[in-house]
């Protein structure tokens, strides 16, 4: 297990209670002069925009809000607020929200810096320049977007997901406050903190996975164990908003190396086509694809289950790492996530179709447990009620 | 327990056997045209200079060799190899080594991009403009001066240790080849193995440490514990020596953030003053300060002394986290360091000036346990013979 591995963190993160009144002193770090909020209209509703203006407008810093962002965010997004920061000379993007406010707002701040249309650059490390420099302020806690290299664009007229991924994606930093995610919902706290987990887990247990990642994963984990539950049943506990904000941020900084799993792979299409979303599709996903992995990393899969609470001590190794699937499909089943892929509309007759685009995914080679298209669709059937 | 802390990661890190190789394309992908290598003559004589030389001189990347580094580094090679690095028109600088070609490297690359001495940027953050790239290629598995912001230089006059902290002397890249430490020698290994370790276990219990170094710590805190007494007994073993280079690098990523404690507080005027190599008397002192310490910290310790081995389950947690210090002073006697500091000249009439020195250190105030000048000669007499 002596592999080689690099590691880069683009983005430096400042994280705790009521950070968000540093916005100002960043802005000015990062030679921002004239800042775009890159967020949505329910976040602007729910007062959470406020609580980033609010800094801003104490110390002067001119700005302006794009607030056109809807959940699987049109790749379109990202030329409007383009087109928004350079009519107002904005020279700093701000992130606020979850996964699809972070995800434009990052890659409008590539286009700020580099030609062409963001659609040049969908893939692994197609982005040329640095662009704009980027403050993502993470409202949900669970795509680790604040970090990641990532950003998941939808075309609207394919319905297909589309993927950037470049160091040049990172924001320049990760204002990390929990107090923003207190009035989070709850099916939202869990669909969203399930993703976290996703992330943790499946980077952990991958075939890319190295030694800096695997200590991100532990801790993300060990955090998701002890708060995730509190953090959906109890909102306004701090200490568990804190340590869900923690935990996928550090599952970002994991799997940002590494990539994902089966989950992701099978989330991407089903999320599109059946407008699933993100993190519920996840968390309906993750037992089963525990399920047909733990055999290939019984170590790995024994680890968790002990994170999890789970007695590993007095059974064999083997039953101690099957132990995890039960441990995590009851999270998954106490915070709530209880519904299946049929309740979305998923049927026999699309699992080929799902199954060959998941096939595509980058996230298959490096699962630990190599899957035939057969072996999606009867992942997929797990989750379908019979008809 | 939620505090607020931020966390940044300068330097990119690449780790695997044989990434020597790599040194050419990283020379070019950082702007490079001239090198100059900052190393020791005991290097070049045991032929590790080579196995960086070679894949330059295959690429046809001019170099330079500045080879004036000795342990406890003159800060008078500062600006001496700026000057080799002027005179011959470098343009980035590769550190290759122990801490001391290292710090030294890094401190020059700084003042290529910085106006007046080295000694202005004495202190935390004083360093105002990035300086040229620096590649830190590690020999020993220990500093981890790889990736810290820190240089520590040896006033050669007055004796004195001055330590340069900044994030702009973080190296650009980190090229991390075990290979290169096949053949250390057991007491070095040891030596620097357990500075490794101070650092880990320092930044793991401290009152400044954050999530993010805690995951750091545990995971080379449990790469040592596998691996420390084989790197020393089995020194062509590749898998330990993959560890100890991985471990050292880790725990650097954790003490970073954090500073560290009571022992390098010590191990600063102990290793001026004395002579004693910086991983030895940090090793010496390590258990002493453990047990000063532990009652402060029960949970922590006793999770130290699990991954170390011991049985905690059926003894109270105070005991559990006693056992901790039993297990240190066993490795460390293992891997053979019995010295004791009267073995070094420490005699009670130095105590004074040392407790008085080591006081002033930033280590202190982030110590679980604050210790008052008596305490620090009591740890010290603990390591003396009696008179
Ligand atoms: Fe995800
Ligand atoms: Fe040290």
């Amino acid at each position: 297990m002596s592999m080689s591995f690099k590691y880069e963190l683009p983005t430096k993160i400042e994280f705790g209670h009521h950070v968000i009144q540093k916005l100002p002193e960043h802005v000015h770090a990062l030679g921002g002069s004239r800042a775009l909020i890159v967020t949505d209209p329910g976040l602007i509703e729910a007062g959470i925009v406020d609580q980033a203006v609010q800094p801003l407008l104490d110390a002067q810093i001119p700005f302006d809000i794009f607030s056109e962002i809807e959940p699987d965010p049109d790749i379109e997004g990202v030329p409007k607020a383009v087109q928004a920061a350079q009519k107002a000379g904005c020279d700093i993007v701000i992130g606020l929200g979850g996964g699809s406010s972070l995800d434009t707002a990052k890659a409008a701040g590539i286009m700020l810096g580099n030609d062409g249309d963001i659609r040049d650059y969908v893939g692994i490390n197609k982005v040329p320049h640095r662009g704009a420099p980027v403050i993502a302020v993470p409202t949900t806690a669970g795509t680790g977007s604040e970090v990641t290299i990532w950003s998941v664009l939808t075309d609207k007229q394919s319905g297909a997901k589309l993927s950037v991924g470049s160091p040049h994606n990172c924001p320049a930093l990760a204002l990390c406050d929990p107090m923003l995610t207190l009035t989070l919902p709850p099916h939202i706290t869990a669909a969203t903190g399930m993703d976290a987990l996703t992330h943790a887990l499946e980077s952990y247990v991958n075939k890319a996975t190295q030694p800096i990642s695997e200590g991100m994963s532990l801790q993300a984990m060990t955090l998701i164990a002890r708060s995730l539950r509190t953090a959906v049943f109890h909102g306004k506990d701090v200490q568990a908003r804190y340590d869900m904000l923690l935990a996928s941020l550090i599952a970002a900084l994991a799997f940002n190396e590494t990539r994902l799993g089966i989950a992701h792979a099978l989330a991407l299409p089903l999320g599109a086509h059946f407008h699933i979303p993100h993190g519920t599709v996840n968390a309906m996903l993750l037992p089963e694809v525990m399920e047909f992995n733990y055999p290939s990393q019984i170590e790995k899969f024994k680890r968790i289950a002990e994170i999890f609470g789970e007695r590993v001590a007095e059974v064999s190794d083997r039953e101690a790492a099957y132990r995890s699937v039960a441990a995590i499909r009851q999270l998954k089943e106490d915070v709530g996530i209880t519904q299946s892929l049929t309740s979305y509309g998923v049927q026999e007759e699309h699992l080929d179709r799902i199954a060959e685009e998941a096939m595509q995914s980058g996230n298959i080679p490096v699962n630990p447990r190599m899957p035939t298209p057969e072996d999606l669709k009867q992942i997929c059937r797990k989750l379908m009620t019979p008809s």
